[in-house]
């Protein structure tokens, strides 16, 4: 009677749920959207996640479902619960991974402390909300984005017309002040389905144009209090919207030691990454054991220090191997993670966990072996 | 132009190297014996490895080939070889490991340390030999013997007729000493085929019943000089017999603190499973990185200390899961690792890795969420 996970995805998230799942002793199934995807290998069925045909007819197949991404509608995921399929997280949690202006209102009824916001749907408000806030604003499209679209600092009410015009009736840009913050930490949690909860450390993490770079576990000089406010932060939210499965909480930390809640993903993130390697427990086989309900395993640190960073298509195609054969020769101690997929300038293909005594070693010996593939 | 990795067998050796291939990038296909078999995820064909044509067809889609078991027949491997194959390990290095005489009798003119040992073709050789040794005698098929099977201690030399009956034309047992050995230790290195060799720390091995049922990593109290000779004798046969990926040397420690080579395996072995959480690169990645001829990772142990026990199918059929569950609950830092096979008593269903500080709470953390599948 082996547990059958569904994951809707086929990307890389769901590739690096296939190792813990073998391990586990899961049955991992994935719907993919395309052939080839990174998740290709386990791999049962190829369509579109947003057609509850196709997602009825995948989910027939296995006893719970969980995602490698956040876009199914709420429609579909509402179909399979009304259908009875155990789905983690669920569109309840979901939601609020959804549409952000959704999670900043559920966030501020949780007393979660988070960067002053507003719903905009025209220039003069925006331009309200920017006069109201020093002069500058960060403007959200509240669905969709990732990766830093959908994403835009303005300074002006007409720096987001072209957003505005494309909103329907009824719809709203989310509008948040420009945080004074000395720099962006995550806080990963875990939920099973009954409760039961983890706290990963809370890292550092190091963003280059909107996009995840590099990770440190622990956050250098987070002292008992930093980690104590962001695990509690995130174990409020998990708890607070009810998330199964992982749950990444991006933070800022200001210049006066607040944190303050910038983003959510319900689902294994980038800034988890290095817990692969460097956890007792990696977020993937955590998110597993927390989707099929099984106990929680330990998310302590294996090591004084790990650091991630992230490996990019550099400008030529093709060379993949011979890179990474490289990267080995020359680091012998790094642990390469690949996506399967084919390299694109600024695409995310892999990344490279170190871990070890001395950070500044760490950090020198990812940083060197993730530049090998540039 | 990833690599595409072949193997032959689709047993729990072959499943554990499906996490690894991912990770790296490989692509892993299976020839199995059978449907269902703890590999399956990755299986591409299901047909007899002894089969010539089976293996032929099998391996026109891969660039390289290696191997869950050490069966597959010289005649087959040796075809491969003449089509042009990459076999890794290649048929001149399997030989000593698919014949315990040759092998007796290469390690000889290596003077590699091993039991005196001889030929014995019927029960009175047997019985000279016994006379010449204090009155005792391991005696082994020489072919095809594994976990204690083909292996029996006897007194007299009427004790093996059985299989002295067995015996065709020119066929011998081997006969080797009983040695007093005060325990066994195993010593696991990796070689690319160009010759890059990385030696593992050498670990203890605890066998009961002729299995293999707790390694601790490293051997407590070998000091620098077993560790030495470890090394040396293990990177002696690797070069000497010019093994391609994984090699382990069982060996037994005596009295007199010689170390003495029992048994040779050219894969992946039970010895080495302590590796993958335990150790900077595990046993199945770095085998994977030799025979697909990539740069050899770190075997740095990652913990002071580390121990596997195996977990052996239990008299009660089918409750695995729920005992799956109890021990991930009472023991959340332990690593679980499944073959996903039925479990049938005696049957090595799967083991369990702990890390840690202290050698006395790793062992007995390790024991006892194995002790949750009896």
């Amino acid at each position: 009677m082996t547990v059958r996970v569904g994951v809707i995805g086929g990307g890389q998230l769901a590739r690096m749920m296939i190792a813990p799942a073998v391990e586990l002793g899961l049955d991992l199934r994935v719907l993919a959207e395309d052939e080839g995807m990174s998740a290709r290998l386990a791999a049962t069925a190829v369509g579109d996640y947003r057609d509850l045909d196709t997602v009825r007819a995948f989910v027939r197949d296995v006893d719970v479902v969980t995602f490698d991404h956040e876009h199914v509608p709420q429609e579909v995921l509402r179909a399979l619960v009304a259908d009875g399929v155990r789905v983690h997280p669920g569109p309840d949690a979901l939601q609020y991974a959804q549409d952000k202006l959704v999670m900043r209102a559920r966030l501020a009824e949780l007393g979660v402390p988070q960067p002053d916001w507003a719903p905009v749907d025209d220039a003069g408000e925006l331009q309200r909300f920017i006069d109201d806030h020093g002069g500058g604003a960060v403007v959200k499209t509240p669905r969709g984005g990732y990766d830093g679209k959908g994403v835009r600092v303005v300074r002006a009410g007409g720096e987001a017309d072209d957003w505005f015009a494309g909103l329907a009736e009824g719809e709203a840009l989310l509008a948040e002040e420009l945080v004074s913050f000395t720099r962006e930490l995550a806080q990963q949690i875990a939920r099973r389905p009954g409760g039961q909860m983890v706290a990963y450390p809370v890292v550092e993490t190091v963003q280059r144009d909107g996009v995840c770079a590099e990770v440190i576990a622990p956050a250098p000089g987070a002292g008992a209090r930093v980690q104590e406010v962001a695990e509690r932060i995130g174990l409020s939210i998990a708890e607070g919207i009810g998330v199964t499965g992982m749950l990444a909480v991006e933070l800022f930390e200001t210049d006066d030691e607040r944190l303050l809640v910038n983003e959510l993903a319900m689902r294994p993130h980038n800034s988890g990454h290095w817990s692969q390697d460097g956890a007792v427990t990696g977020q993937f086989e955590q998110h597993l054991r927390a989707v099929a309900d099984l106990p929680l395993g330990h998310p302590e640190p294996r090591s004084p220090w790990t650091v991630m960073v992230n490996i990019l298509g550099g400008p030529e195609q093709g060379a993949l191997e011979d890179r990474f054969a490289s990267a080995m020769s020359e680091h012998p101690g790094a642990k390469i993670h690949t996506y399967g997929k084919s390299p694109r300038p600024g695409r995310k293909v892999g990344h490279v966990n170190v871990t070890g005594d001395e950070l500044d070693d760490v950090v020198y010996t990812a940083r060197a072996a993730a530049a090998r593939f540039l």
